[in-house]
């Protein structure tokens, strides 16, 4: 009766007594990995070897506690780890990571395009008031300074200052550098959209990009955000208010990151719980056709939604 | 016996009785900045006219209470009011603003560069643990990233995952934006160093371009802070510090901002309160040099302090 028992370190065939008394060691991880061909070539070499039972384990692996294998085990260890690092990396990560500094760049624009507002307002204190909108704003500094570095300065009626132009370029430089960043953000919402569509079409047809990337990132990942129940998928986003509400009893919350979902959106303030029940319940569907690789179904799913919405309007 | 009397619609010419008998109105708000002239004028066409005297003036000033004149008050104290808005920009600031966005592109860079090593590491981990420093760490993607593309990909030693090389461009995107800001805050730098070359040379000479602009930001000007004590601006910075101090009696604080000045950085730690005390009175006195535009002693002051902590050490 002869055993084969195969580790990190090599293929080995042993006696009954559990003695080696043959052995291929792998030359690198690599080996290991393509471990099935030697395999198969000892099989042929030694016909009938069987497969160790739980019982003679313990006594084969004493034997590989000896020093000498340290540093083999070692290296395979290290090997294999940073293989299976490697590979771990998959569309959840980039989604992860790009919808992380999607939120970051509306950090920074807030910040910077306030700080905009207060600098440019010694130079022109009515724009600031005048528009609201932060990239709009950006652009009309960025467009005005083009303008009046054109026109005479005394024509300006305002009461902001009259800077000098070396002044209002320092303003303007850092507009520029904020329209860029406005830019990034565009940029990371349509490469957004395109890992999405061959990762998880149905979720991002029905959430569209930034809440079905929210909901990855907050699920982390697509296959953990599957196997969710529909009445988490609901709450995502909304941890804070959860957990409020069970420590202190407050109302419960009827929705998270889906709150900003325009078929949310649409229907009356009394049924926003109940939309966002059913919104959620697809967009579960949606997350485990997407994992499991099904069909494209979101298009019937948004329709059918639409359908029971309205009907509850009347 | 006639008297003079103009305030913001007219000049007037009043009888023993305070009657008006003649009148010069003023056509809009640039006039009654230039109402010398005309009062000469007037005073070449009555002579001998007089102030009035505080008695008589609220017998004056109760005519001008009448409803037709309000319009013309309105109009011209909005002109004026504008006009003081407009006059009150000064490099003081410029310079707030300036520094206060230095220190905004600082927390907006360390919010950024802190996604863009995590994002980054899915592609190279080895590189981010390596190179500590955010703006050294930037330029090596960036430049990275070209050698990367010529490169063939499979001799990367790296337990990085090979990504796509779009989704190594979305990542390099986010580090050539982040490079310009590191860029506009540098511009920043020497625009500060600029506007206070001229404003505020002593201050600029000893406290340094950012010490000197957080001084005078702090300080909320550099009249102000010629006027403080130059305990207090030893403190400035420091606010949190002296606050609780005052509050719960901990450990006052023995510098504020100007900790980071290279002359307290290089006294030992038993000194820094002491060496603080002297820079603090030596800023101070550059401040109140600089306001009242007195010579440039910026340097002997340098040298003084830099021989006093030189003989302290010994």
């Amino acid at each position: 009766m002869k055993y084969l028992f195969t580790n990190l370190i090599g293929i080995f065939v042993l006696d009954q007594d559990c003695q080696i008394i043959d052995r291929f060691m792998f030359k690198d991880g690599t080996a290991y990995l393509e471990k099935e061909n030697e395999e198969k070539k000892i099989h042929q070499k030694y016909p009938g070897l069987q497969t160790l039972n739980e019982g003679k384990l313990s006594l084969v692996l004493g034997q590989f506690k000896d020093r000498k294998y340290y540093s083999e085990f070692y290296e395979k260890n290290i090997f294999l780890t940073k293989l299976a690092i490697q590979k771990s990396v998959n569309e959840d990560q980039l989604i992860i990571q790009t919808i992380s500094n999607i939120k970051e760049l509306d950090r920074v624009n807030n910040l910077l395009v306030k700080r905009l507002r207060e600098w440019y307002s010694l130079y022109l204190p009515e724009l600031a008031e005048e528009i609201a909108s932060s990239e709009k704003f950006v652009e009309k500094v960025i467009c005005e300074a083009k303008v009046q570095l054109i026109k005479e300065m005394n024509v300006r009626e305002t009461m902001g200052a009259d800077l000098k132009e070396n002044d209002v370029k320092e303003i303007v430089s850092l507009a520029e550098d904020i329209a860029r960043l406005f830019d990034l953000r565009r940029k990371h919402e349509l490469y957004l959209k395109d890992i999405m569509q061959n990762y998880c079409p149905n979720l991002l047809e029905l959430a569209g990009t930034t809440i079905g990337a929210s909901l990855i990132e907050l699920g982390k990942g697509l296959k953990h955000l599957a196997l969710l129940p529909s009445s988490t998928v609901q709450l995502l986003g909304a941890e804070k208010a959860l957990f409020r509400h069970l420590k202190t009893g407050s109302r419960s919350p009827k929705y998270g990151f889906i709150h900003a979902h325009p078929l949310i959106q649409e229907v009356g303030k009394e049924m926003k719980g109940k939309a966002a029940r059913s919104l959620a319940d697809k967009l579960s569907l949606c997350a485990r056709l997407d994992y499991f690789k099904g069909e494209f179904k979101a298009l019937d799913y948004r329709k059918e939604l639409e359908e029971k919405f309205a009907r509850k309007k009347k």
